[in-house]
């Protein structure tokens, strides 16, 4: 076993403190990762505060993980000890159902589906009949100095990314990328963004170098200058006129707000059969109104992170384009305050944490 | 102008009674119909109550209608007098935008949309910037002994099809047969149908006739054996066990629920990428989960009748799979009471006006 430290919250109410545990050590298909960076993914909030009331606790959040292979179980072929790597929202899937087969472990099929890679199998031991193919009913994520994961779930970060800029790719960027390549997003398509924070920043950068012409709904108003310099559109959520000019304007539009919101005053901006996809809030939405969306033959659906594929497609796709989250770092002492001011929707745009600060704490206790 | 008789609500609150109004004589491209038949569609009932708020009286309903041709203006060609024709929701469109150049009438994307067969335009003047690009604010419907339609908006009757079975195929059948064309429904696909009325039981025979398995969703326990005796198979709605068992077991559905209605018992029912199109309520729907849309890529889709192209088609296929609607000929003058029995779902499953019996009315009183 492996000494860990990390930061843990122990109840639904509690703040993030250190929390010391133990990891297995790597064995013959994994790596074990000395973490450098973790991005602040609006869903570590959720999970810490129990809002899609399956938190396990103690809660390790993580799942924005960069850092550098320190050991390689004997079978690893595809990672060497000193590579950079990142590990987003998965760690393990059953490999044999009809999603995974086609590469698509992010809905993987079997009782538990996915390990995720803090909080245990999506489909806990209760939900899927008392199975757990997993032997994990918890698994500690990456607000913590130290990794151990199955190599096939491991990415490569490309050289040309800063390693703090490339954790939020992992989550954020996957998440928006999956979508709009499986919607099928092209160049000169016109693509909506709704809410312009970790995702939606993420999006309006991977649409515009996708060649989409890019418009960003936001409810803040300094943040339409902050997309015009992203050299994307702008506009007011509540401008009744902008929507109205922008009426059956789009093919895809996604939905990267993190909660509960009213997808209504987007329908009509819509094309006959465009798509619009809800990637934030994985929550019983506002009622949408069937009438717009038959007379245009409209979807409203929803995708969820992506395939490893289409992870280690969007590292170098960003890589290759230029392109990296907007980030602040913080330290992990200053985690709750974090919390506190996504929840206001006031950071630009992706909160890391830098593991040196957590690594100095553990010196110090020393 | 040409005297014609009707059936026509003056009033939100008002029963159905007889109307005499005139009709244009048809132009050069336009054929003159006697009405033989019309069908008995829920929508007449929103329509007449001003359910959709847009209703301009008096109002003759009526679009599921079949009759013989008894003039053509000069220049038609696709009909001659005494063919066997029929018209559906639509007599009119732009002929000019995308869609309407694409064959897609139904989406026409012009200020005014299509010109319904009753009611008038889909957008009225008011609606469309004081546009009327039909210079008609309102139409009147197949509720009446006589039709003036342009041509190209003139259905041909297979000769297989009795007429009055198939009037509903002009709505009903359009409506349930256009979405699973779109989403591309074919032999050994798994189709669940939400609803059995008008529109589900002509669905669930022409899913069946496309060679799908048919699986139909019913809160009348009545009509678990009335499928059955359709060879599909059946469930009650409420039937939780039922509902577990088909889990992620459909590839496509379709809600022909005319009203209001609960989608997220039916979402887990669909595989990863499946679609469930709306196609009976035009109204705000309860609210959707995202949770179980985006943990399987789920899409909530709506469509509406469908366009000229398919109307024939679906003619035609019915006529070659020996497919028909079950009906129940009324009289002209029992139009009130058959509306309450459709409200109450006490139809199987579909009225159909016998014109015979306004022609007796018209005679009568001459």
């Amino acid at each position: 076993m492996i000494k860990v430290t990390g930061y843990a919250a122990k109840h639904s109410f509690s703040r993030l403190k250190k929390y010391e545990f133990e990891r297995e050590e790597a064995t013959a298909h994994e790596v074990e990762i000395d973490v450098l960076y973790c991005g602040v993914c609006h869903s570590d909030i959720h999970q810490v505060k129990n809002e899609w009331s399956n938190t396990v606790y103690p809660c390790v959040p993580g799942h924005e993980i960069v850092g550098r292979v320190t050991k390689v179980g004997p079978a690893v072929r595809r990672h060497a000890v000193g590579d950079l790597v990142g590990v987003g929202c998965m760690i393990d899937s059953c490999g044999a159902c009809e999603p995974c087969r086609c590469g698509d472990q992010n809905y993987c099929a079997s009782p538990n589906s996915w390990l995720a890679t803090y909080n245990g199998p999506m489909q806990p031991k209760a939900k899927a009949g008392g199975e757990n193919i997993y032997g994990r009913d918890n698994t500690f994520g990456g607000y913590s100095n130290l990794l151990v994961v199955k190599e096939d779930f491991v990415l490569k970060i490309p050289a040309k990314l800063k390693p703090e800029e490339a954790a939020p790719i992992l989550c954020a960027g996957v998440t928006t990328y999956s979508p709009m390549k499986h919607w099928n997003v092209k160049a000169g398509d016109k693509v909506g963004i709704i809410g312009m924070g970790g995702l939606g920043h993420m999006a309006a950068k991977l649409a515009k170098a996708m060649g989409a012409e890019v418009t960003v709904f936001t409810t803040t108003r300094e943040k339409i200058e902050e997309a015009q310099r992203l050299g994307v559109d702008a506009v007011m959520e509540d401008d009744k006129k902008a929507l109205e000019r922008l009426a059956t304007h789009f093919s895809f539009m996604l939905s990267t707000i993190p909660e509960k919101h009213d997808l209504n005053p987007f329908l009509e901006l819509l094309q006959r059969d465009g798509v619009l996809c809800v990637v934030g809030a994985l929550e019983p939405l506002a009622p949408v109104d069937n009438q717009p969306v038959a007379f245009k033959r409209r979807s409203v659906a929803g995708s969820l992170i992506g395939n490893l594929a289409e992870t280690q497609e969007v590292l170098d796709f960003c890589a290759e384009h230029g392109i990296a989250p907007d980030i602040e770092l913080i330290r992990m002492q200053d985690i709750n305050d974090a919390y506190k001011k996504v929840e206001n929707g006031d950071v630009r745009f992706r909160y890391v944490i830098d593991m040196a600060s957590l690594k100095e704490e553990i010196d110090e206790a020393a």
